[in-house]
């Protein structure tokens, strides 16, 4: 069994409360309510930002130059490529650059970032790659199954989200990342994969608290 | 007015909010249901590892060796005493040291501590002591007010909590960090004080969402 | 005074010896040794890797989402065009992809690279400019002097090299990076200031110590 | 053979020939010229200070209580015990405090020091050791060879030096970094081994020229 094929198992309970999340089904169906939408766009906006430095870290901890020259081409793509597009769909919403710009992070899109963050800076260039990846692949396979609900493709407002996370070019990302896994977890001792696991379960599980706040539009409960 | 004295202001209704919360007043009232406070205790020891680390930063990030030198003793006094400290008394309420090193940190927990990692690990030393201070700072506040309340040094469970965080000792800690603050702000444009406010404010909502999490017993949703 | 313009007269006599250097001047004159530029090309590809990953580096640190991008595709270029660049032109002086791979750097690449690595993670965004931008600003100054001097650019072997650096493209990179930390540096404490000339100091040594290290194709004493 | 052997027999003709060189021989039968001495001491206060920052990254990159522990316990003696030590030993060689604080680093001091600096900030718990060792190990091997040249050890101005690093206490610290990079060196693949090994060789080259640098009082060769 490949490593990410035994995280995939790990993290299947966790991946399927995801998908059947309210929010989550709702862009399917094309009935979630725009607000929370709204948020979730601001959210996922500042979230990307703190997401793309993973990609520079994995161009610095990467030892040879192909991994290096494939983080620089994401991290390269999504700051002058992909935010641009976000920034583009937001308007549908009627999210203005400066909303997007002025907005503040809630507590758990901070602590899903960080985590990520930290443990990048800090661990191995797999343990970058397990941290990020649940995000990613997780995305990959909801597009994947949401594209298969009638008019997910095609609705005015959500169509696009679900073009963009269940398209061919993402697929391949998601799947570069796992064979990157796969190949960094080769004859590693059973210690180092179940710390790998271990970022993996937790990243999975924020993922899960994200869809949760977005769905409950939930900030700082100091405020 | 002194740019502690500033972000002390700025915090204060969080602050009041931590205060007031029923856990504190609990713990100062001797009335905590004592679950809760084992909850607390095994998060708060998986805390206090990562928040050791980032004495540990302190100390590489300062450019003179007076502050590297007070950072390094705080790291080992916090790792090779403290820690023993918070064991001894965890049995108390029955927590064995292999509960303690089993455990798995919440959502909260984790989200805190690598806010401070990463932004400690990443930033100037300024907004290293920006993130860590509230903790310090508002237990000494609590500690203090606490240790007012009728019964409260001497409660059979909680009196030695409410010692350790009125105690001169560690208010002489958190008036170091404070007055530390104060002169690695000084001069400091707007951008970069209106910077470590947002890092000061942000850890400051954390410190409260520790005390919710723990009145609540709040691990992961997913599970 | 910007400044850079103070930084560039506080190195000016170290950079006025990297000019006068018998290796920058062989390049301009078309009269050094290969077997010293076959080193140098060695020595200096390793050396881009590192500088690569002070991109990335910049791309984290950064604050705003237009400076992390221009980082980002500073990086993307660097790696996944330049180094293609540099093996192209390594080839012309018989050096093939495999002794590139396989090359050992020398204590002085070693140092430099180190030097700037260390200094931009564990600083600030201006302290990681001001680490980086000697090799930049430099290099631009002599491509264009040497580029005045008769048949520089048009050279069998070195014409390339001279093409590269005195070219409009690269000067805006420099360009860019001098009025960026111009920006960076606005406002900042002499303090601050000085530790940036002092790494700005210590990158142009290091610089010259470059050039000399590939003129005696110097590696470790202890082989 | 555990792999520090292996280590140990690779660098055996580099450490050899520090082993050997006039600095050090010099030191071990006294007629070690003393500003040579001087220019060292105060190259090795200077050298100490980024030294000790790589305990912290100790503590802050390990996994368990006990190795977190100990690096602060060494961080925090290395700190506040040894550097006053050595000023108080560099006052018998007429060098001041206000020397030590204003000396200038010598392209050797930070080269070996941010090459350790960011091999351990980048990299893992087993390669921060690896860097750091060769000092440790290669200070204790000397110091003990030292200790039995007639008269080392009660030399007016050297004795001190030859006792610190002959002493047991000094041994058991390089003994316990010796154990703990065999313990994480287990099971780790051929790749992981051999990158451990390049970086124990570069900071014995390192080392080498440490004294070589402190021999011929060599700084910049710009100034």
């Amino acid at each position: 069994m490949r490593f990410t094929e035994r995280l995939h198992k790990k993290v299947m309970p966790i991946w399927k409360k995801s998908h059947d999340h309210p929010f989550v089904q709702g862009i399917g169906h094309g009935t979630l309510d725009q607000d929370k939408f709204r948020f979730y766009m601001i959210q996922d906006y500042l979230f990307l930002i703190d997401y793309a430095k993973l990609f520079g870290i994995g161009a610095i901890k990467a030892n040879d130059l192909k991994t290096m020259g494939q983080f620089a081409k994401l991290l390269d793509a999504t700051l002058n490529e992909e935010m641009a597009l976000h920034r583009e769909y937001a308007k549908k919403f009627g999210i203005l650059e400066a909303e997007l710009e002025n907005a503040q992070a809630s507590p758990i899109t901070l602590a899903y970032s960080h985590y990520m963050l930290h443990v990048g800076q800090n661990g191995s260039l797999a343990e970058l790659v397990a941290s990020l990846l649940p995000c990613m692949w997780s995305y990959s396979e909801i597009g994947k199954e949401l594209s298969k609900l009638n008019g997910a493709l095609s609705h005015e407002f959500y169509g696009e989200w679900v073009q963009m996370y269940s398209s061919e070019e993402f697929g391949e990302l998601a799947a570069w990342l796992i064979g990157l896994l796969d190949e960094l977890a080769e004859g590693k001792l059973e210690a180092e994969l179940s710390r790998l696991e271990e970022i993996f379960v937790n990243t999975s599980r924020y993922e899960y608290m994200f869809w949760d706040m977005s769905y409950h539009q939930s900030m700082w409960p100091t405020e």
